[in-house]
């Protein structure tokens, strides 16, 4: 029951062709979605740039090209996470307009411009191992909107790197630091800027790593005041936020 | 060495008083903390508003009253977390503008006032014994020029006292949700807002809550895309991300 | 706005003293909590017998005292679990038909006879050491309205002991079986049984018990098909589901 | 030694044809199985309509099709959880009345009708990916004679759907919900409704959801008094579970 | 129903003082522990010498006294382990007959003489922090009628000192190894001996110790084929399995 | 240096053909191996029956046939644990004599009778599930000398058939019990019995049994006093720790 | 900004063909990486013979042989670990000098002899398994510079065939100490010598090893105060730390 | 049997009293302790200088004093860390020339000169609460001969500070650094020294710090080659190995 049903509705006990007791009745199970939620989430989606977002992993190329292209038809931008090759071959046959992020491991179909966010979002991490999730983080934010500069290959075991890409790391309004194995990148960048840190610890690592816990659990520890965090490898996730912030 | 030295020096080697070679050895010696480091850190404390800070737990009373006193006298706003009672007696007899927030178990100087936040942050838990660290998230949070509202019984357990909360949590500008437990706070929360929401796991239940890292992973896992996490507690962490976003 | 308040406001528009436009204002921030949560919740309580309850644990003796003192001026039955003599002393000065159970650690007042279960709920464990949490168990099951045969002292270790009570366990209509250390007492009960169980880990044990995670762990991965599993230590949770079953 | 049995043994001691010593000694060893046991797992059997069953993962084709065509011939009712197309095949070419369940990885083989539980069993998942076991569970419950309404698509990042559903929810006689990830869905259901609630964690999630021990943990701490919890995956025990209580 | 209670049925039936069907109802609900099970356990106790034992930690000084003293009515040994001073204080005041090992944490009752062991039980630990649990091994297996060697300070930092015992280590029947920290020592042990080995992992230690989790899964790992553990701390438990093997 | 060296170097110092100084310094650096030690090693593998062993899983099947056939011409027993039939093709290839344990996953070759056992080692387990640990206990031992009763399908939910097998369990000298899940029958066999039990857990589960992890702490944590643990499906182990017990 | 640069700017402003204003604004951003950073390292490489290095394990053998020909034209030494033969085929094609050890997974390219250590360094490990990363810390000490003295076949069950090997053991400058399962073998080797030892705990071993945690736990928690711990597996970073000790 | 006892055991042969049989007799039982290992314990405590040492935490004040009384009387030097202010005042009524370090938490008696270290030995940390591990490692190495430069308030947090102090860091023979929280310093310092680092992770932190473990974690996965790492607050070892490099 919609804006405009219940308007009727309205009218109706107003002429007299309804009763109140009936109106009552239809008001008392008035389903929870037909108040403000259904628009709530589509000013949402209009105003932060989110697309429709398809988690791959798991899934069959056939599945995965059925669902994008069903998505790709609502208008929207779409997204694919997690993809492989072999998927992106699917979709490209249902979809041609889409494009395939290789590093990213990312499906995009861009059909309409998201609202352009106010800063850059700086996406920085240590290694080549951990580009796939910083690309992941790259290709997300540029889909919904924001101007991303990637500042890879600064781990803090080189601090001169690091220090040496201070101007772009300052100038960002929101970051997503991603790293791996001891996960000290987050606090380390945090300390040298003063804007909002999304880290992202990632899988990469062995023996101690524990999958990435390592790095969660130091990124979770941080002794900088500007740093929230995600889960593991979810690349995605952070750039979501950033972009929330690079929105505001 | 800061500019005024830098200059002088490059004076005295336009005048010719400094040799080439002797103002070549000072500067490859440049210290770096003599270059821009040090205002930054200044212009950003200023820009978001960030007081002096003690974690007090695991010191002595007499410890926190005197690093309480000398932070005090740099004239900035200063902030006690974790603190107890005969804490706060302590450091009322060495500086008796201080003031002390029986729930949050912090104490706070205002000496300036901090620059104002942009929109409102809300701090949002579910039940009593979140208070604590919902308490500590909102003291902070003022401190730094902040507008708080403060959110407290909406469980997820009691969907409808939350539901009646939500034209509270929409009108936030960023909000902090914290939640001991199984952690589903922030999560639904998230799903009811579009504005970032910074969640902080408490250490709150027994047993299987193993002291809050069943929450912590509870956040971690969320499925909406607007939620970053903090550590356990960290109620002060929160606030400083949301502050620093609320003033963006 | 209740029941009553949206009859009025139809009237209204009935009578045309409000508008259409208005009503649909007023209507459309028609807060959640006045549809029909809040009487599903009384009627929920009403039907299971559930009293208030407090968490003692954590709390002053003061703020149990003030808790309860409120609670029972609603006029329905109050459970603290997790309470201390000296709690029970503060409690007693307040309402002094408050009762203190010492092994279940709990308080309760008995205000209103709560509907009866429909069969017996058996409240089983090993040893003395379970005992609090059984007791816990037992005490609320039958503050809730229910039968309760409490069996103790019947550990896998002898199961000659638990056969002799064969008789009982199988008359139960629901059994609620709390076990430290192994965590084996739930699956052994299911296999002689045909009702549901709900098993309660304790912490009882020490070492490689790790805090009854062991226990928890042994219960989730039983192979008998009618047991589900609470919390450690949570007999009171326990005592909810058993007490929900046995009042279907 | 079965009750015809005793009873030729006492009819002989009482015609004196075997001695009071000899059927003393016989009696001595009377193995327990002898007793009570097998009637009672049969009448079990028969009440609960719980079929035989095969936890297939792990075992081969031939194996799962050997194991399945003999429990066929018992004449009863035959489930195999966690089973793969080709197991199918295998077990269809013995067994051609068995029916394959391709989401819930199930084979059946409904011989008889099992007693009909007295209400609705709801089966309540989030997103797709916890389809499977959702499916499990619906499949298991169906076959052990219970109604069965499947909801999904309800996560807790939407509540809108889930507020939705509510009808269906409050309606059901007890319920099986089924989420991955942070876990939060059984706590929010469990709030709107008054019935028993078996939660099942699912391995749906990467990183710090620790392959289910995330939604596990979360489940295990819930905040509402009618949720108790199954092993991760275990769709087919929460519907045991829930049969088991519906046929009460 | 004891074996004089069945003959005398037997013989009703014989005599036709009893009918076969009222024999037969009263043998079908023949409780189990009237078969041979008292007795199993009694003659077991006598064989292996097992005392009557109280868990003491955890319990208060009056409850450890009233259950010794009416353990000790029974006319066995008794055992009290993680016991204090002041529970033998109290232990002491109700029978005065009971000694306190300090050490040890134990209180032992001697009343009569277990039956000896066959060989020598050797209980070793590498420093003073294992001697509590070594100890607890050592006065368990003696009070069980072992002849004891108790090797300490043989750690695997420094192996002359432990080779230089392999004499006493080589003539025992059965050795029990207590370790904390890196739990080493009961792999090296179990490489210079012929014997079994129970392991015990001790909580001395700090940090990766995880309160003996370190040491039991060294233990748990070992290369050595004659080797196997109980709980951590559990000297107690090692005593009686190596006392069981030393009367085989 | 041997005792045929040592004679060798005293006769010479006897003739004076070596100085005392010279003799000195050679004994001095008297490699310990040239001491008792190889002799112990032999004399227990004789008296204990211990074959030679290879952990064939890692391996390639070329390796394993390797290691097979060098340790076969040294005249003893070989045995290869976790093999596959591929393994098994390779060492047949190599070794013609030696045989396949299918569902123990073993390869052995038995060229000389060791020692007898004194008493019959049980080795018991649950379901199917566990018959590859089970049954590679039950050839190892039989290896080394045992007869072995292998007790299947005893699992705790169905006690029944467990206690018909009570006069099996109880004749056995040692017994070696196998579990998974929840690892309860270790515990429950342990009340039954008065002999050693050698518990091996095993990682037949999923979800929170955590690949054995359950089953381990839950058998750390018996409650019966003649249990002790060796690693998670260290079925070899087992049968070595009570092939040594039935030798004594 | 180098050195040379630095100078030829102080020319200018000494000669006035830049202006004060004009060198003060080029100093004031002066990337760090032009200070001494660069030198240092490069020194650094220089006297710790320290190769470029590639982490194999996850790349595919195009990106191996892409960045080991790359780094062979920087004319040091290059060392990729955690290769397949595979990888090495494609190294191969693109640097016929490449060399592989096949046990140790690393190819190699030696192009400059690195400085000489002053000692030998031992490796030294217990079984075949261990094997892999000894022979990674094997080769890559040697291609560092140093003597390597490999000890295999040691572990802590045998202690004879350890204290055999005392003489290279307690000459060597500094040991690498690898071992999996219950990662006894650096204590006790730690025991015996008075160099450093730097541990490595291996990831071999089943169960409750978990993945090499127990062998870590177990290092970390040593007695001896000569060791320090790498990470699971790293072999290489054991080196490395060996080599600077014997080059210092 | 020392050194003089075969002198004269060789001499008896050789002079005939003693024959060839006897005198391999009594060799072939050469305890072990005879030969050089007790040498090997004394040159090694000379050269690297190791006091004699006690771990204070769990004894009594009293049993602190009687031991460090008893090794005072050894004439070295003596250590006991994790001592209290009260147990100082035990030992200093035994031993007056006693010394405390109240932040080191020790007590040191120092009664020869060590040999010198040949270099600096840097201990470094982050803030405060990290003082009493580096000022425990500090106070060690100081008594075992090294020089020790103390730099405190270095968080990775303040690059700028860490960086200022660089030429101390850079001189330093080896490093010592201590890091709660996150545990990132030990990297950070590692990548700006070309010295080997002993990392010692603290138990400074809360909730996610699991008690050191996230540090230590992240000190484990360092992705720097020249960190090896010791316990979790074990300044003391982490010395030890500092100290023993520093004389090499």
């Amino acid at each position: 029951m919609n804006h405009a049903q219940i308007e009727a509705l309205l009218n109706e006990v107003h002429s007299g062709s309804t009763s109140v007791a009936d109106a009552l009745e239809r008001l008392r199970n008035l389903p929870f979605e037909d108040l403000e939620f259904a628009k709530v989430d589509h000013h949402r989606a209009l105003r932060t740039g989110m697309p429709e977002v398809i988690f791959a992993a798991g899934k069959t190329s056939a599945q995965v090209a059925a669902i994008f292209e069903r998505m790709a038809k609502a208008g929207g931008n779409v997204l694919a996470t997690r993809a492989s090759q072999e998927m992106y071959a699917a979709v490209k046959a249902a979809e041609p307009r889409a494009e395939f992020h290789e590093t990213a491991r990312a499906i995009t179909l861009k059909q309409t411009d998201a609202p352009a966010g106010r800063g850059t979002v700086a996406v920085v991490c240590a290694g080549t191992s951990d580009l796939p999730v910083a690309e992941e983080a790259a290709v997300t934010a540029r889909l919904m909107g924001n101007t991303v500069e990637l500042v890879a290959d600064v781990g803090v075991a080189g601090l001169h790197r690091l220090l040496a890409q201070q101007q772009t790391l300052r100038t960002a309004r929101v970051l997503v630091v991603c790293a791996g194995m001891e996960g000290a990148l987050p606090t380390v960048v945090g300390g040298l800027v003063h804007a909002p840190v999304i880290a992202v610890p990632t899988s990469v690592g062995y023996g101690a790593s524990l999958g990435g816990v390592a790095a969660l659990l130091g990124m979770l520890n941080t002794c900088v005041p500007n740093v929230s965090v995600v889960n593991i490898d979810n690349g995605f996730g952070a750039a979501c936020v950033a972009s929330l912030i690079n929105h505001l």
